[in-house]
């Protein structure tokens, strides 16, 4: 995560919701008014340095051009190794005989990406897997989606999804990718074990390519006239029916 | 609904979204950039009135300040009644042997409204019930969250819930509430047949009360270690629960 923050509510909102940040800065002739007061109350609780700089440095860094007179720069967000995620998941299928991996497909909402890695970590995956190209990565808006989660499950980049799934799939887990075209419903496929969930694009799901490095695919099965579900909502359904299957009781 | 909906953007995303529309105001002496042409277009597409006032109309209207020469007026949302809501789920029931009805007990986030809404009318709910007070009710953030599916799912508001859900009772449904609390996993509670699913406040839970006239209380599982299920995908996942024990293929 590197693109500043700009402006008074987006800063403050990233301060609310623990976007780790490594400096605040602020315009030298900025009136003080309690937006403000509020933002440096927060920065001091939060142990962020606070620079009083010309307001000419911001206009010059500022991409959207709606300072305010506020720009925080947050700190670079610590990615996971793919490795560090299956061993952990390794550890704890040997320990309680399951394990989940989450990997996104070309996710491209920042906001579903948080809120898939709160629900992750709810049911207690081992990690996230996403592509270093074309997919959300981790913004403000993560870590307001996510209430925090975001920091708390390993997130790892790859260049190579479908690699991923193989090197997945030599060490043992069952790789289910969710898809609406999918012939099984999901409550019939078994997802016991180690299995890592396979989550597409919003608009366009699952690439041929991924699909392809699946062993089978799973759908929710849709009883509505219009809608379709929400990426992030599907993904929480399908984890609960991994932890179902496997009678996770928390 | 109806705040005005303020600033370039703003109504530009709720034409977006298919925020339903009395009409537009746009200042007299407004510049038409890109967004300004935007939104004319997409008003004309949707065959949403503009008018052109005076700036000081729109100074004198707007709440907060921001509406950068144009304001949408929404149409007031359409609420069901009570026993509408009843009676489409009673149908349901006799035609297919289940019918789902969710209560929100005080919800506050009208984003979160619409999700649940999205989510509800793809599990084929009968409808939502909300609390007339202290509620979140819908906004053009709820049509961005449900994406639309807000017009497809009747929403009823009642005065009191804990009426509303013996009621509900009287015409043999079984009222399941949704709590962390809950001593009974969601996965070994009986799921068939009419049910209410009664979904409590964000950070508050169910009351007091309305878990008094609750049948029975349902948890979800949560393996974690620190985070709580955000209230739309708890109700997303409670309602595949729902589903999958009556078989719902869709």
């Amino acid at each position: 995560m590197s693109e500043l923050i700009e402006g008074k509510r987006p800063v403050l909102e990233a301060l609310r919701t623990h976007v780790p940040m490594s400096s605040i800065m602020i315009a030298d002739n900025l009136k003080r008014d309690s937006l403000v007061e509020d933002i440096l109350r927060k920065a001091r609780n939060a142990d962020v340095e606070v620079k009083t700089v010309r307001r000419r440095l911001l206009d010059e860094k500022s991409e959207r051009g709606s300072h305010q007179g506020v720009m925080a720069k947050p700190r670079p967000f610590n990615y996971a190794k793919l490795q560090e995620i299956i061993d952990a998941a390794q550890a704890q299928y040997e320990e309680k005989g399951f394990a989940l991996i989450v990997v996104l497909d070309h996710i491209t909402d920042a906001g579903n990406l948080g809120a898939i890695a709160r629900s992750a970590e709810i049911v207690g995956a081992s990690g996230i897997i996403i592509p270093n190209k074309r997919s959300a990565r981790v913004t403000a808006a993560t870590y307001k989606s996510s209430a925090g989660a975001i920091s708390h499950i390993p997130l790892a980049q790859v260049s190579n999804i479908a690699q991923a799934l193989d090197s997945l799939k030599k060490e043992d887990f069952w790789v289910a990718g969710a898809s609406e075209q999918a012939r099984d419903c999901i409550w019939d496929s078994n997802m016991q074990g180690r299995i890592v969930l396979v989550m597409g694009n919003e608009g366009t799901g699952l690439s041929r390519l991924t699909k392809e490095h699946c062993d089978f695919l799973v759908s929710l099965p849709q009883a509505g006239e219009i809608g379709s579900l929400n990426v992030a909502q599907a993904a929480t359904a399908c984890m609960y029916e991994f932890m179902r299957q496997n009678r996770i009781k928390g």
